[in-house]
């Protein structure tokens, strides 16, 4: 049981991330909570019954005013600061948040939940609809919205008697549902800091996950989304769709120095079944992705992306999203992100700005492109620890 | 017989085209040239049987003097201001290349071949590999170069008799062979103009590359390569890569200014099988183009690209590719254009300069992304008259 409070007690066993693999591995137990009263989602369609898988870092304090809401991305999960139990490989933001590092553990108490929609435990399309385990979501799974997931989230918060949350904070997908908690829970965020991301899914972001989409649904292994019945994965697809996703996560520079155009065999192109060094790269990154993720749980997730614009849903005026509010933000961009460029985290500094909010905007000099959140940024952890130090103090945190 | 030139005949019927959507479609017959002696390529095999497509638009003076060779890039080819025999629709440069247009046909005589590894009448993994018409060379078809590309027009401008053009342009890979063209064969180049164009294939270019080809070899149509045997196309796969590919010939600013977020159905976002513009504008780009080309082609021309390192060629220093050239260049790039940045254009400037060149640069401003060279750009369409111009008075040219 972590956070060392006696409330958040793990209630059950979430056992349906069997098969994955088209074999019959043993079913992974997510942490999780479930709400028997379900979610009505915002395309009108209620899931009876709502499972939030979650992790959590560190000690709730007695006043339980030192939480840090972490939101991942779309191919992320809950799994921040440990063994990945599908992968076996570290948290994906081992560098960021643990004991006296940036987002300390030692100080705050760190959650972060799986996504409506996902894989590794919440409610999503690998879910059972009702009560027979083997009957899956699957296709039928409703469209879902990052407002959805950040009210399956605010679920987990009241469940675990967290009243405010000190912070919130994600990047990409993670950013739009912190953008996202700011303007539907207010009252609940004291601080927030999306971080290379933007205020919609632009034309080029739909584009390429439409074609992602495309890739995933032509394997014929997808089975028109019942490949979980027949035990097969759309393995190629799903790659295909990672592997695009994968170079625009990457700055032309980052590429370049990392690969260049150097051979995976010689030194030089003789013309004849040579490869690239960055061919093999991005067939890795393929291949390794589809053991660890769903099909159509990325289909789910990426169309909710491509949903979210928040001025949208606030008459178009994205000032409004955030009126009145007392939240403190630091914006957070990169300069080498050409999947989020610093243009949009740009207009949510000046839509906070003009809501009269307490904003800070940093573009970070990087020339790592999109993933730059994910790596070794010194200049980013400086910029968010005295951030998170400078609200703390503030909201009088020890 | 086009072109006004005793000498140019077409020599006989190319009829290797049937098929290509999977039926017994009609064979088209594209002009060309059939060099019996055939060509030996760079990776060393000889290809015996070697066969240039090719269009001509305008008369070819009497003095042999007025040549301008277009090539084309990855996917377009010879029919640059007619009606295309496969797809009906007209020429990819008519708003370029014509009477009294910026490449003007009452001044210049235009030739534009398909390229070797094409699927447009030259030779190509949908030629025959010897006698038999259908024993074609598939995945068998042996590794290619752009310099392949530029010695088999070589021939075929050998074959026309003109000892030197007036001028070789083109755009994307159609700039490689511009490239290419002024560093082989100096003395028959008057003139250079590579546009949008790089001089080599950068890692993130490689990675899309790659990306396409993964997804049209893991369409069960492609069969292994085999798909032509059984009639059928890796239609999917196809698609899947042009899509992806079509989004980086365009700016994130041509996109949203396009599509933005509009729904293709309704106004508002309801969450459950809306289909953005842009979805469907990439699902129709890539249902048209597998009706216009091969597969094989596809893989062997992007293989082509992949290789292409003209500084490699001679000894990792560019200017030495055009040491003592007296050919007069104008480089052209596009602000927008991240799939080929200026940056590019500007290291081939850079070298030009280096080698003592004749060269002017010209990036033009524009928000139209890579694509810009297709389209209407008045800049550009002025930049590169005014410096046909000049160097036709330089050269003499009525």
């Amino acid at each position: 049981m972590p956070g060392g409070s006696g409330r958040l007690a793990c209630v059950g066993k979430n056992a349906y991330m069997a098969g994955m693999d088209g074999t019959e591995s043993a079913p992974i137990a997510h942490q999780h909570v479930r709400f028997t009263g379900g979610l009505t989602l915002e395309c009108g369609v209620t899931l009876p019954d709502l499972v939030v898988a979650y992790r959590c870092y560190g000690r709730l304090n007695a006043a339980r005013s030192n939480a840090v809401l972490i939101c991942h991305a779309l191919t992320g999960d809950q799994y921040v600061i440990e063994r990945h139990p599908l992968t076996g490989r570290g948290g994906w933001w081992e560098n960021v948040v643990g004991p006296g590092l940036t987002i300390d553990t030692d100080r705050f108490f760190v959650i972060c939940a799986n996504v409506l929609g996902g894989c590794m435990g919440s409610t999503g399309p690998m879910s059972p609809k009702g009560d027979d385990p083997n009957d899956l979501w699957g296709t039928d799974f409703p469209p879902i919205t990052i407002r959805d997931m950040v009210r399956a989230q605010k679920k987990l918060i009241d469940h675990l008697g967290i009243e405010r949350l000190f912070a919130v904070t994600g990047g990409s997908m993670g950013g739009m549902q912190v953008l996202e908690w700011a303007a539907t829970y207010p009252d609940h965020v004291y601080a927030a800091v999306p971080i290379a991301t933007a205020p919609l899914h632009s034309a080029q972001n739909i584009a390429f996950n439409e074609v992602g989409r495309q890739a995933i649904t032509s394997d014929p292994a997808y089975a028109g989304g019942l490949y979980w019945r027949q035990g097969t994965v759309p393995e190629r697809g799903l790659a295909i769709a990672r592997m695009m996703a994968h170079i625009t996560y990457l700055s032309e520079t980052a590429l370049t120095r990392k690969f260049g155009r150097r051979l995976r065999t010689g030194t030089a192109v003789s013309f004849a079944g040579d490869t690239f060094e960055v061919e093999s790269y991005l067939q890795h990154q393929g291949s390794t992705f589809v053991r660890r993720f769903d099909a159509n749980s990325y289909l789910t997730i990426t169309r909710a992306m491509d949903y979210f614009d928040l001025a949208a849903e606030y008459d178009d005026d994205l000032a409004r999203a955030f009126s009145g509010t007392k939240t403190r933000f630091c914006v957070v961009s990169f300069s080498s992100d050409w999947l989020f460029p610093t243009a949009q985290s740009r207009d949510v500094a000046r839509a906070l700005n003009r809501a009269g909010a307490n904003v800070s905007f940093v573009e970070i000099d990087s020339d790592k492109g999109h993933d730059a959140f994910l790596l070794d940024e010194p200049d980013f952890h400086r910029a968010l620890a005295g951030f998170l130090s400078g609200c703390a103090e503030h909201a009088g945190l020890p």
